[in-house]
């Protein structure tokens, strides 16, 4: 296969674009399929601060290098969730990139910050790993970008990531998460009139058009060091269980992905929006009672509880920890 | 594992329902989710006169031995695609179910009313044969229960089925099929005043709570003699691939079928409907010249052909038997 640009040599070939690019090509390709999503989405502006989310992964570290390439004003920013190696290692890996490539890097630790790492947070909560990291990261992430001045969070989410959740969305027909499954969420303001402030902030992810195959040849031919390993507390996961079924039929249909999640954008999405943002689809937003955080009143049952999903998870767990309580059987398991 | 109803030995256990059944509860169970559904989906009165599409396969038989058992007024009906032996053993064993039930069969054959099979259409008119075969199938059932004065055509569609197609739409989200996706389409009138004649009758398919593997086991232990070889013509089918997808997520989390299907009906097709009749959603519809079945009028492009799918398909493939050109490249080929 030849490279469709100078018809050197291929290294690289796409098979839903059907087309093969020698490295400097593909390298080029990436890039700009990333400045057109960019565009197409109006994700930020070149006067933007954005502060990306790293997890010294292909994905992260990939688009940190891009968007350096592409001349955009870019910090990262690293969350320890404390997972053991795992987590000393992508730590590590962010700080050689950024060292690297002399980019600021801001890093902050979960267990320092709450008392408390994803773990942990499981063991004491009963809550699936996945699910806790989920709203750690959610919270972090958003909180950071409010408190170091940040327009905008940029996550590495690529197109598989998105077909998979998308699946998964569309298998349980959760219709408030399609709705909100955009590229661009826009920020959301709380208040009004002279107290209003930004809660949320805006969140783009740029990667949306490229698959994690070519995310990974990218770091690897710009040799960037990233974490390969897989979080090991995933196993089991549904989400890789939705990305498996999908790329058993990308393989006999080539686009299959990027057909499922274009067609969506273009066709569906806006089936599943309420009129007025679709962020917080069906409740009020108001300032959590502890942390002052963004959250929701939903109208249902009367005595509405102003205090954030994190805020109740953390003092739940923060009280177990204190007063550990003998391990409690499983509901299922008691019910026999 | 014991009868859920009775606590004898089961021989059939339905993972999602986590239950088992022996032989009786089981043929109980299905008959009454057959009941349910048709009163659920109000698919049709026992005054009513149902003709029911019956291929020789499990869910066809199956289907019209749970509505006889229901009391319901239901005639057969066999169309011949003339796909060699599988057509012929189908045909022979769905005549030897009336007989032995004592019910009305239907019996017409493609060649004979248009003059052309089902792979002959697909090779005179190079189109995939599944394709084609939708086509001629929905003409005729449609053709066959105005002709005979039927007010409802019956399918045997099972869950698998649905889930298949419903996955196809939502991979290419196609909004106008996901629209018309129900387990009732009701009938279409053409013509106002006292010209006014169903054009389309109300089509129903009562076994869309029912997997595959269900109505074999019913049919299997209610001692029906069905074709169990699959049609010759399916081979590489995007059908059977979204079925393999499917069941392997089944197999993990029973019960993602069914909630796929229901999740859908519930919370997402009002939204690819139209205000006014999905059926044929952004045409009008009018009686094609040809053969005055009802056919489409697409606003776009001005003058409007109105003659209907399968008038246009059987005069090419009728122009090519009389006249046959020599085998044309395919066009990819002509290409290169």
């Amino acid at each position: 296969m030849k490279c469709k640009v100078c018809r050197e040599h291929a290294i690289v070939d796409i098979r839903r674009h059907n087309a093969g690019f020698c490295r400097d090509h593909f390298l080029e390709h990436v890039t700009n399929q990333v400045a057109r999503t960019i565009k197409e989405f109006k994700m930020f502006r070149a006067d933007e601060r954005l502060l990306l989310a790293v997890s010294g992964g292909k994905d992260s570290l990939a688009l940190w290098d891009i968007l350096g390439q592409l001349g955009y004003d870019v910090t990262g920013f690293y969350l320890d969730l404390g997972i053991g190696g795992y987590s000393s290692r992508s730590k590590d890996l962010s700080v050689v990139f950024a060292g690297v490539s002399g980019i600021k890097l801001v890093v902050r630790s979960l267990n320092e910050e709450h008392g408390f790492t994803v773990p942990e947070l499981s063991k004491l909560t009963g809550r699936v790993p996945c699910s806790g990291c989920g709203l750690n990261k959610r919270y972090e992430f958003n909180r950071a970008a409010l408190e170091e001045g940040f327009e905008v969070l940029v996550t590495g989410h690529n197109l598989d990531d998105e077909v998979a959740t998308l699946f998964g969305n569309v298998l349980h027909w959760n219709t408030d998460m399609l709705g909100r499954q955009m590229p661009v969420l826009t920020e959301r303001i709380l208040g009004e009139g002279e107290s209003a402030r930004v809660a949320l902030v805006r969140k783009v992810k740029p990667l949306v058009k490229l698959t994690e195959r070519e995310t990974a040849a990218y770091a690897l031919l710009r040799g960037i060091d990233y974490v390969i390993e897989e979080c090991p507390m995933v196993e089991g996961n549904t989400q890789h269980r939705y990305k498996e079924a999908i790329t058993m039929l990308e393989e006999t249909s080539p686009g299959t992905k990027s057909q499922f999640y274009s067609g969506f954008l273009k066709k569906a999405a806006d089936r599943f929006r309420s009129a007025e943002g679709a962020e917080l689809d069906g409740g009020e937003i108001v300032a959590c009672i502890s942390c002052g955080a963004p959250t929701v009143i939903w109208e249902e049952g009367g005595s509405a509880e102003a205090r954030c999903a994190f805020c109740k998870t953390k003092a739940l767990a923060l009280k177990r920890k204190q007063d550990p309580e003998p391990q409690r059987p499983r509901r299922r398991r008691a019910r026999s």
